[in-house]
């Protein structure tokens, strides 16, 4: 008398787990250095210096009853602090410690976020392309993710699409900027906008709507790109951030909830997250981690690699003739494929030992991800890579 | 248009989290050495000295981008193998990497076993006494806890009243030897009677009955006590474990789930509880600290201060005409109170700045728990001032 819920889900693995678990199996074949492994986001540079030194002090130097012990179920409250301040120095923000919770992660941060602002059958919109892990982390709020259709000349917001989804159960949109798979940044103006339209809709449907918005990649923005801070432009913004990507950490888990100061029900919704680790018994990030990172508030990883990895894939694979917009972020980029059908497409690709996401998990069709999170010298060698690839479609 | 289910637990806090609170304020204003604070359950011993050279190790000698990547969900590899292979070499058992599922501490365990037997609707019984954030973590599934009365003589387990509790809707027992808040570690025949009620019960109903075994005290045992490993005696055990006690590191949130491989769907339940992990956003518990106690699976902190501390305690207690069942483990003792009403009699306490937990929210009226996880210098000075107590009720 399993839950049948959960043995359903077991069945509905991550399309870019597979890819990579593929990928992995195919290197041992015929060597890593043979395989063009594009799946994964999970970062190449290492985490800065001063985290590791950090986490070498504290257990060097500290009591460690103290440094291992409870910490309190909203976060250690120094590290809340600092958390704070730091939003407030780089932003221009008004953060205290009780707007700061401590969460294991981005993931963790939005589910969180999810849980406090709907009731089950209330929905929250996000926008295509998105990372397709947003459906569990929604669906098992017992809110209802709707997807507005993606706006493929820009992968900005489709407004049009948008305004027509937007009705009295959406409580949240959850945006996510800059953006997994596009990587593209969300301009000022669309945030402008997309807070104007919100606005004029929580005063008709008399309730908030809430932007939850996914900040994993805010470090990762190239030269030039206008890259606004979103809950700077909309009070009722829950930001939900990950260390993973910044300081190259995904597997320590551990990120923040920041709810903008001049939203209503702040140090509540705060209050609220708290009660919901609690009843998933998840009561707080590791201690130890979140005094390390509350070190490294103001630095990255040297982030630069992933800028020179999208100038090389940019500019030969528009030569080869892709179709492109090109990233202002991350480490993604997200061209259309040579056919309507990505999944085919994909499989050629993988023919050549080049694995790239096919679009169709990230809500749309005939695109394909790129995660070029990897060194650049591989980079290069799978240029020719690409090119026979395209020449399979001449 | 908040969640209010999420606002009113916010005012359903733990009286152990605010009796530890009033403690910490009362410490500011009389001194850390004049408040006797029994209160909570944080381990007083440090972490072994093996489990901090290996992380300066891993931080000083491993690549970093490898050391903080991605933990596959289900865990590391490496460490499921080690946790798998340590259960086998100490309770003679055949635990396989697949059976062992990587999570954060006891809480999330038996938050995930609960939520993989169950549907919302199902029970789920406990015995009193049982710490009391069983509660939510029960509660948060859907399912519903039901509480068999403690046998007050011995708080071994009420089999009349447990039997009678049984009926088909019964998808699972929580159980926790050595026990929080009594002390009390359940015997081999215990538990034999436990399994051979549950098989008939299973039998009859046609369905498995799990029992979800919540064992964070399993290490600590005081001398000559017979404490079985409860999954040798019942196939149907999902054995839930933390290092939080038996390695000083309530703060590093790490801890498994190993189920018995006889339980006919042994790997089904682990593949279901990433799934449950994926869905919340809490992935894995950080990869660091996995690997690290990974190294530390056959030892402890110096666990001996709990038993001097019993002693003391139970000895001068008795002497007073405290009626006590004496401790086979844990640091946690539960006595009778001087008065029917435990408020009222933990509240005199607290006059004295004696912070001792009254036992309502165990399940158990009259009682009172003491945490002495404190330094035994302070449990030799706090003996006159149970003394002092006790004369208030000659």
């Amino acid at each position: 008398m399993l839950n049948q819920h959960y043995i359903d889900m077991c069945g509905q693995k991550s399309v870019i787990r597979e890819l990579f678990t593929y990928g992995s199996e195919r290197a041992k074949e015929i060597g890593y250095e043979n395989v063009f492994d594009y799946s994964l986001g999970n970062p190449s540079v290492p985490a800065p210096a001063t985290f590791t030194k950090e986490m070498i002090r504290l257990l060097q130097e500290s009591e460690p009853v103290q440094l291992h012990g409870y910490s309190p179920s909203l976060g250690i409250d120094s590290v809340r602090e600092a958390v704070a301040a730091s939003l407030n120095d780089r932003f221009d923000m008004h953060y205290e410690k009780k707007d700061v919770f401590m969460v294991s992660g981005a993931a963790g941060a939005i589910a969180h976020a999810a849980r406090a602002v709907t009731v089950p059958g209330d929905e929250i919109l996000t926008f295509a392309p998105f990372f397709p892990e947003y459906r569990p982390y929604i669906s098992e709020t017992g809110a209802v993710l709707k997807v507005v259709p993606a706006d493929i000349s820009s992968f900005q917001i489709n407004f049009d699409a948008f305004v027509e989804m937007l009705n009295e159960k959406v409580m949240a949109v959850l945006i996510n900027t800059p953006n997994n798979p596009s990587g593209i940044v969300y301009s000022t103006e669309t945030i402008d906008k997309l807070a104007m339209i919100l606005k004029e809709k929580e005063e008709e449907f008399g309730h908030p709507i809430y932007i939850i918005s996914d900040e994993p990649y805010r470090e990762i923005v190239f030269e030039g790109v206008d890259a606004p801070f979103v809950a700077a432009h909309y009070n009722n913004t829950i930001t939900c951030y990950s260390f993973s990507k910044s300081l190259s950490l995904p597997g320590e888990r551990i990120g923040y909830i920041a709810v903008n100061p001049a939203c209503e029900d702040s140090a509540l919704l705060v209050d609220m997250f708290g009660q919901i680790s609690r009843g998933i018994g998840h009561n707080c990030p590791p201690s130890i981690i979140q005094l390390a990172v509350s070190k490294c508030l103001y630095e990255t990883s040297d982030l630069s690699v992933y800028e020179t990895n999208k100038n090389i894939l940019y500019t030969e694979l528009t030569k080869m003739g892709f179709e492109i917009v090109e990233p202002g972020g991350t480490f993604y980029m997200f061209p259309k494929a040579l056919e309507d059908d990505a999944v085919a497409f994909s499989n050629k690709a993988k023919e050549l030992d080049l694995l790239l996401v096919p679009s169709n998990s990230f809500g749309v069709n005939g695109h394909f991800r790129i995660s070029y999170c990897i060194p650049t010298e591989k980079v290069e060698r799978s240029i020719p890579v690409f090119q026979k690839l395209a020449d399979m479609y001449l």
